[in-house]
């Protein structure tokens, strides 16, 4: 539920943070779209994919940044500065769920895309993933916007089974892809397994604090913050880190484009590995 | 703090070094991004962290002109014209911090990228500085919002200590680089060195300023005015230095590149060196 009121540091840290995300997401997908020359051709469809991810990010906070800022006024109480919720406006959680509908099937694709698994492989698990994803979101958007605790935590309970799914299989999947990777990316894929879990892992985290009893505006608060991360985490740093593995991959599978990509002092120990 | 008044100098002062911040980023960032093509593909990436770190500061000087002239009021007391604070409309100090969380760190990797350091030394140097760079600007906020000299001085006094820590390991990294730079550069990238130096050191002096009991607005104001002198050194300028760095290493490394970008007049005296 969205509080009644919020004192000044609360307003500014949601506010910051939703600011915070938008430049995130926006320069995120500048910074690959310049770079896609900069990746085999072979690559560029998955970090193009990216893009699309982070440019969508970007326009749903937008929209959330402007709807947070018409759903709260201004006041002063006792001589005290601080915020209630504006009548008439609300603030919109679907904005997040849109978002997640349309970037988390796209995300998966990144990740399969990357790790360039064997056709037939490929093909049926995205199918599964993507069915999963859908379900999770649309089972969790009844808790989120309930204000009864006890149908936030049923519709919780029951996103969670395709949450966990999905990270199950995503795990796996990496971890088997791991012996078929160039030595050089092998490191990598390895933590990105890792960051997979912790950033996805802060969204059933920050969706169950308002069940945790503690005051409503300051639980509200630390959810706003925490997805406002896990979205950071999971969207823009796992796109710069999929370039980063494309970059590589792409030195490895042609000798003559590091040459030119690297300088010659970088060349010497990345193509001698 | 932000005053409770400012007369119509100071207001027009901050407002239009604002607004110059906005343009000197915005169009660096265009500068370079027509300017890729102009350097070869080795240094491009160097450039577009450059690119990205302009426009994000851009986004957030747009941000921080709009929240400023939200924040004040005009007015006229006694036939004198000024502005006083807007009621429920505070200025977000916020948005500096943000932007600085961002581009901080990639001002490093752009550097360090240029320098292009033996890759060993590069990623343990990037790790550490980031590390720095992060624990400078959050430990820097809280002294920055409050009211309270004390505070304020406490907590630039805690921010100082990885302040200075980057600084001289990017002093030192540079100096000890010179020697295995081409020689077109070397006299750049040494007084690269001091420009560094001096760009950064005002931020710790602005921060400083409402210390010394200098009437509050004027304070401010020049605080405002050093935050915005210092972005665009340490932002634009620099930038626009890297990029003529790698201008001068990609002749060096490619004389066929060297005589398609030179014209004929300049081409003797610096292909000759």
């Amino acid at each position: 539920m969205i509080p009644d009121a919020l004192t000044q540091g609360q307003f500014d840290t949601v506010y910051n943070f939703l600011s915070l995300v938008i430049a995130a997401q926006l320069f995120t997908a500048l910074f690959l779209t310049f770079g896609l020359s900069r990746i085999l051709p072979r690559y560029r469809l998955a970090i193009t994919v990216a893009i699309v991810v982070c440019g969508i990010a970007a326009y749903h906070y937008f929209r959330i940044f402007d709807s947070f800022k018409a759903a709260f006024v201004s006041d002063s109480v006792g001589g005290v500065d601080g915020y209630t919720a504006a009548v008439g406006e609300s603030f919109n959680e679907g904005y997040r769920y849109v978002d997640w509908l349309l970037t988390v099937p796209l995300l998966l694709l990144e990740l399969i895309a990357i790790l360039a698994l064997a056709r037939k492989v490929q093909s049926g698990l995205i199918v599964r993933l993507m069915v999963a994803a859908g379900l999770m979101i649309i089972l969790g958007y009844p808790g989120e916007i309930s204000g009864d605790n006890g149908v936030r935590g049923l519709f919780g309970l029951l996103s969670t089974i395709p949450f966990a799914y999905i990270l199950f299989v995503l795990f796996r999947q990496l971890s088997k892809s791991l012996a078929t990777q160039p030595v050089s990316v092998r490191g990598t894929l390895s933590r990105l397994r890792w960051l997979l879990l912790l950033s996805w892992g802060v969204y059933p985290i920050a969706y169950l604090l308002p069940l945790l009893n503690i005051a409503g505006s300051d639980a509200w608060v630390a959810k706003q913050v925490g997805y406002s991360v896990a979205d950071i985490v999971a969207k823009a740093i796992y796109a710069l880190i999929i370039f980063y593995v494309a970059r590589m991959k792409s030195y490895d599978d042609d000798p003559e484009f590091a040459r030119v990509e690297l300088s010659t002092e970088d060349a010497p120990p990345i193509l001698a590995r």
